[in-house]
């Protein structure tokens, strides 16, 4: 058998250089089903691993019972084959497992990568619909047929994690904060890694997941844990409780006691009389301690012991006394209870200081909200009002629980330029023959109207020219179109190697 | 700050070397909420950061509305510590997102490993209930604090899919093959990674998962799929129709034509007269080529066309002749339709071709099924009669569609040997304060009764001694139980810095 990529390594270790490894260095050339290498070596024994496939990856319905989906992870497909190229310590194990495969078929997986394979793609970010190919990949059939696997696995997740962040923002509105907080409910590390990753795709505006800040530049955000404010006994624990000056003019020598007649002065206050009572000695301790170490950006969980009664009487003790000193406090969070009571009940308090003791800006203080939240929720708490600021996502958001896998598929659609087609008695899993193009038809307010897909051979559709845009699988369901623009959908993200020696 | 572990260098390394690094190299240091290091800071700066804590790590339900957790993740977590240790790049960029905060913290954070750290732990791989700690972390509260979110993110959907997998075998039952089809279905790479380790935990025979089989030595598994299939258009496509003989006595020239014999006379067989049409002649040869690439372990999808009136007869006249040539072909797939149905009608086919032509064993070829198994439809597979031997999960294995997260915590329960308590509104979330030891009870037959938890200064529990066992939250549930046998859960899998001097 020939050994047709195998002969550009240096054209692939270009192109390697150029793109980058994987996010995940796991993500390697044998991340594959076993049957994939079962059919390479159907392939190569028939003499037609080189036969020129073209298959097309996409999927079936949209997720959460929803109207879109977001198209994510084409970038790790690509480093995906700019990296793949088996290793010795690979073959090795290749041949462990497969003793009936001839030698030469090891000599012809050690020449192979992916020189000779074209992906035409969507760009990532596209908000895509079902059927219409979110990706082409030609190439070697038994070269392409072993991205399948990782292809639907780097895509799958990243699509449907990216929708769901998405479909967060859509029920949140613009004006909130969102962030993942998943990195302790998702698939392992790096099913977090993507998470946090996706869902700065799908609109979110920060992370908890330091990792993930550090790879993708993602803005990191949290507040401090339960385990902090159970963590202290009472403000004797605080050694040190001096503070400067926000402008530096200054030390106050005992922040403590500055906040303790803060405490005071809230409680004796008319306007707040009868809202608070005794608060928690642990719990203002921790609050002190935390606001000394980031008296600039100081933000408490305040559900650990009683909110209304404890936890927001004690940050607001702590938020003034900051206040005194020049900084501002940057707000609460909320992990438990009635939300929307708790927020709104909250919001008065802030209103009712900032009135009584003049401080300006007192009433806009920050509430985020987190606690088992998801798209659900949300609505409910819009419906019932609230005055959450910021949404911290967890478990619902990473897992995609109402809808854990998104279902993508990659299927032949044509081999040596004759179409291929896979058959079913659900009418829904017959794949669309052919090598096609796909362009979105816009209207006349700039709006898109509609996907189509059309053979190869066939023109383009033009603006201004009516067409007829017929449904794959419905055939009463067709229409008219004049579009007033076209877009071509699947753009060339990886030339094959003839091609790129041009360029080079 | 005093730099406790720091000064034992060499000890980590040492610990290091023995444990190995994790299985994904993204599970580092920095894989973290970024309040994780807000509070390692605030503690810091309090000087608090050494002080002795105590955390237990639960979770609060079984998953899946079931009765039982199979506890799974220890082994990575213990490789995490012994690993643990921030780079300059890492330290960098801490500096970078924490730029509040003094210089003389990050020195603090390039000084700590995991030296002083204690881990006790219940057995990987063990059955766990809800509330009873499955690890014990204690150590510097700051550095404890560090581990909580990736000892959660590695404990919690290994947790999650070793039960899920466990309760696929458990509906299954013994006799069946479990394979795990997952891959294309999880949270990216190592999502897979960990669904393939943790199902074989679980119960599960194999794997689709080339590269879970290189790591963990898991046993592959797989067919081929229907592009395969698809590929092939005629019988001329198979150019080298040649198969030697099993034993290796002769050389059969034309395969080809013997398959093509064998469905003669299967069509015109009296027994099986009107069973079967005129079947697909692309998936006779994809067949044909396929069983030429692997006489050994012929397995074929059926459902590319049609099962009964194609899929079915091809692969007979492909095992025939493989029989013929002294080869056992190994069976079938079905991926979709009426898998109940399907598989007995298959049965009867294999039946009847064994006793048709006296092919002793034939009847009782392997049936695969697959296609968006779980738990609920083998049940009514069950429930149905079906004559399936080997399952093929994915989906809703790996993702545990039915309950996406375990919901594991880490609590603080006790800091400087002083008990800490997290107060809710929802009793459930409420924490058991106290460092506890905890011990099973086994009754007369040896099987298990309760799991208590005592504290740590009180007597241990001793078989045939009379014991009051009180429920954590509800008064009323109390019993005496006089054990048989007790076993006690928690054992050390990671001592501190001073019990690993004297034992190295």
């Amino acid at each position: 058998p020939s050994v047709g990529a195998g002969a550009n390594g240096s054209l692939a270790a270009a192109a390697r250089a150029q793109v980058g490894p994987p996010t995940n260095p796991m993500a390697t050339a044998l991340l594959t089903d076993q049957y994939q290498f079962s059919m390479a070596y159907a392939y190569w024994k028939a003499g037609k691993h080189a036969d020129h496939a073209v298959f097309d990856l996409y999927f079936r319905k949209n997720p959460f019972g929803g109207e879109f989906t977001v198209f994510a992870g084409l970038e790790e497909c690509i480093k995906f084959i700019a990296n793949f190229k088996f290793t010795e310590d690979e073959i090795s194990f290749l041949q462990s497992v497969m003793p009936m495969c001839e030698d030469a078929f090891f000599d012809y997986l050690r020449g192979i990568d992916c020189s000779d394979v074209e992906v035409y793609s969507i760009p990532e970010g596209s908000v895509v619909f079902p059927k219409v190919p979110l990706m082409r990949v030609e190439g070697p059939v038994a070269v392409v047929q072993l991205l399948e696997t990782p292809f639907v696995n780097l895509i799958n997740y990243a699509s449907l994690v990216t929708t769901n962040a998405a479909r967060h923002r859509h029920v949140a509105g613009k004006s909130k904060v969102l962030m993942e907080f998943g990195l302790r409910r998702a698939q392992g590390p790096d099913g977090a890694i993507s998470a946090s990753k996706y869902c700065f795709m799908g609109g979110f505006d920060a992370t908890s997941n330091v990792l993930a800040g550090h790879l993708f530049g993602i803005p990191l955000r949290g507040t401090h844990s339960h385990a902090y404010v159970s963590s202290y006994m009472s403000l004797d624990e605080i050694p040190d409780r001096t503070l400067r000056n926000k402008d530096g003019s200054k030390i106050c020598k005992d922040f403590v006691s500055l906040v303790k007649e803060w405490l005071c002065k809230i409680q004796a206050a008319d306007s707040l009389r009868n809202v608070f009572g005794d608060t928690n000695q642990s719990e203002l301790a921790a609050f002190a301690s935390y606001a000394l170490a980031f008296p600039s950006s100081f933000l408490a969980l305040v559900d650990t012991y009683d909110v209304m009664r404890s936890g927001i009487p004690n940050f607001c003790a702590v938020a003034l006394a900051l206040h005194d000193l020049g900084y501002k406090a940057s707000g609460i969070r909320l992990d438990s209870g009635d939300l929307a009571y708790l927020s709104i009940e909250t919001r008065k308090v802030f209103h009712a200081i900032e009135k009584e003791f003049n401080i300006p800006g007192f009433g806009k203080m920050v509430i985020t909200a987190s606690n088992d939240l998801n798209e659900e929720t949300i609505d409910a708490l819009n419906k019932q009002g609230h005055e959450v600021d910021a949404f911290g996502i967890g478990t619902y958001l990473v897992t995609c629980y109402s809808q854990a896998a998104l279902g993508c598929v990659f299927k032949l659609v044509e081999i040596n330029s004759r179409p291929r087609i896979k058959l079913s008695e659900d009418v829904a899993k017959v794949s669309i023959p052919c090598k096609k193009r796909c362009f979105r038809l816009y209207g006349k307010e700039g709006y898109p109207l509609v996907d189509i897909m059309i053979r190869e051979s066939e023109p383009s559709p033009k603006a201004g020219e009516r067409i007829l845009c017929r449904h794959p699988f419905l055939e009463s369901k067709r229409a008219y179109v004049v579009p007033q623009h076209v877009e071509e959908l699947l753009h060339c993200y990886w030339p094959g190697s003839s091609e790129r020696s041009t360029t080079s």
